[in-house]
């Protein structure tokens, strides 16, 4: 099996040789959203014999989502079902028959509910043991109320919030703990991906999700119609636009020259004195610290050296892979200037006192209140859970540059 | 203007204030088709006036691509051309109105070459001012003949390929500077990108490119159909499919717990001897260290415990952002098994001065002779310009790990 995945702590570091590189490179962030608990076993997504049994295993559990909202039993627990809850959108066995005959077989009319095979739980007892894997199958469902399945969908629906279930009705109110975060963050990640990507890019025609969910595929024909369907160039080769898409997006905390100051800006749509670390998409042929530099100057007009990579979180919302990095800014680059992209209502220098004094009493979601020691007018940041949040605290509170500069 | 671009050194760090941060975290390293010298002033990419002025500047240059292969003076040098030259295919002026009246009078039965604005580049004499930004502007143009440009495509190849100009035959047969390495990798891998992307995922609708080659628009009409087009949600918001895609894809050079050997794994078509460090595409809600974990157990069956990033490449074949890491592997976990993913023939474990050698006489491209001094039945590996190289000469000569583990 692979290796132990990281217990319920966001910020603690992987276990067992720490001693050996941390003392070198500092210890691993581990981001929310990352520290999923499952054994994904990507190559068994092909195979319609293993799929076929995590399916029906008594120790199988689905996580459902509607509209992109996972169901709850609190905004702390994702809430689990077995199988014999999403039968009636699901059917007795979509994995019947191998892929390709399922691609053979394609029919666009008939409208099939996203499930996803996230993977197999180490932990619960009495797992399915297939060849050398053992665990507790995961899945996740698409529950929308669709086409001929509507009726069925809202039967599901009204039956589970029955129960004192329901759905999310947005990110901001959900709190939950990383692992169950890293699993809702993996689902949802998929769930989205399929959403956008009903169709080829390559040549207009619906697709199909296979591989339990990881792919897209153009099928060569279509039952639904008489006429042929286009050729289609991601058919007879690997393409990249049939698999999940991820956006790598840089994320940055700069330091002035000399190390006393940080750089933070603010969109117009935040809270009053809400400020973060600036941050972008990385573009085609970028290094992750050019791309650094290029979107700090843009958006602020500073002009940074040194960069240096600190950690990275998946981001949901819809596609982002979060490279953390501090930067340090020349010594005569320091000069804010927002001419450039008007992306950004302000941006500029704090003291680091500041910003440590922000990071105890001023952090919060978008859309919550300061804490309790918070007083009007002073810096807000972003919680914990951000990986902005985690950058700053390395610099000012963490030593990341201990020795290095005076920070 | 931006950070100074990286001179011609692709493994030279960026220079200013080294002394401060290379004693703890090394220098940087620039791997080959990173280092472009261009400000790619991406807020003017939906500027008409100002990509209006580009297009016509005097020290405007082009790069043309025939089927996604650059035109080269020789392999070692990109061929560059006027706007005079591109006229036939380009037209007086693409960017005559602004975006959105060309995305109101779309016709998706009228062809369009893909034209990209790559950027400024300051090097040269006499550039253009625009605003606060200066340089000579760049961009890269598709000429592979199609639809009504056919004849005038051939016209423009003729007349090329008689000036002893020619197309690339493929990517082995290059062998770019880094700064030039680095504007064919920017415009290669978007113009795969809009070739790739030509109909809405969303919708199955064609598709328009826009922001000066940097974006892909679902337009609300099409002036060649009677019918109206389907709704798009791509249109009512910002959505990631509308621009270019990069795959996040982590590499590694994993060494053993004590230090002592590098894990390195081989495909069956790659030629006799030929190693690599191993690599895969980080997938949904991964961290970097959690693909790196997740990649080499599926490969090899190694448990690896810490992981730290060492740097990044660009690589644009397609789409490619190559996440470049160290791992540990964990003292329980070096057994070599490939029985979870049939991807890789073999995978093991080298000394240290296995690969040290071979590195001095046993590296090439995968369609090249091994050096001069590589004696048959050694380790081959792969050439400088590749991540995976400087990977393994940060192990094993770089002092990666120096004073941390014995190496």
């Amino acid at each position: 099996m692979p290796p132990a995945a990281q217990p319920d702590l966001p910020l603690s570091p992987h276990g067992e040789i720490d001693s050996m590189l941390s003392r070198k490179f500092g210890k691993e962030v581990a981001n929310y959203f990352s520290g999923s608990p499952l054994n994904r076993v990507a190559f068994l997504r092909t195979d319609h014999t293993f799929l076929t049994q995590a399916l029906h295993h008594p120790s199988t559990t689905f996580i459902l989502f509607k509209d992109l909202n996972p169901l709850l039993k609190d905004p702390a627990t994702l809430a689990t079902v077995p199988y014999s809850t999403v039968k009636p959108l699901v059917g007795e066995n979509p994995y019947l028959t191998p892929e390709a005959e399922q691609i053979a077989a394609y029919n666009s009319s008939t409208y099939i509910p996203t499930l996803i095979f996230l993977g197999l739980d180490p932990a619960p007892p009495s797992p399915l043991t297939y060849k050398s894997h053992s665990g507790a199958p995961v899945f996740a469902l698409d529950v929308t109320p669709r086409a001929h399945l509507t009726d069925a969908s809202n039967n599901l629906i009204s039956s589970l919030t029955s129960q004192s279930l329901s759905f999310s009705t947005g990110r901001h109110n959900l709190t939950l703990p990383p692992s169950a975060a890293a699993l809702y963050a993996s689902a949802r990640h998929l769930l989205d991906w399929n959403t956008r990507n009903p169709f080829c890019a390559q040549c207009g025609s619906p697709t199909l999700s296979t591989n339990a969910g990881w792919k897209r595929t153009c099928p060569p024909s279509d039952t639904a119609f008489q006429t042929p369907r286009p050729s289609c160039v991601s058919r007879g080769a690997i393409s990249n636009i049939c698999f999940p898409r991820t956006d790598p997006t840089v994320i940055m905390a700069v330091i002035s020259a000399s190390g006393d100051k940080i750089l933070l800006g603010r969109q117009n749509r935040w809270p009053a004195h809400w400020y973060s670390t600036l941050a972008g998409f990385l573009e085609p042929a970028e290094s992750v610290e050019e791309a650094v530099r290029r979107e700090v100057w843009e958006e602020s007009g500073v002009r940074v050296g040194r960069v240096v990579v600190h950690s990275t979180q998946p981001w949901p919302y819809p596609a982002n892979l979060m490279i953390g990095a501090v930067g340090q800014a020349l010594p005569d680059g320091e000069a804010v200037d927002l001419g450039n992209d008007p992306e950004l209502e302000d941006a500029r220098w704090f003291e680091l006192a500041e910003v440590r004094e922000a990071l105890r009493v001023g952090t919060s979601g978008l859309g919550e209140e300061a804490g309790p020691g918070y007083k009007e007018g002073g810096l807000r940041l972003p919680p914990r859970t951000a990986i902005a949040h985690q950058l700053l605290d390395a610099v000012v509170n963490g030593g990341f540059l201990a020795g290095v500069v005076k920070i």
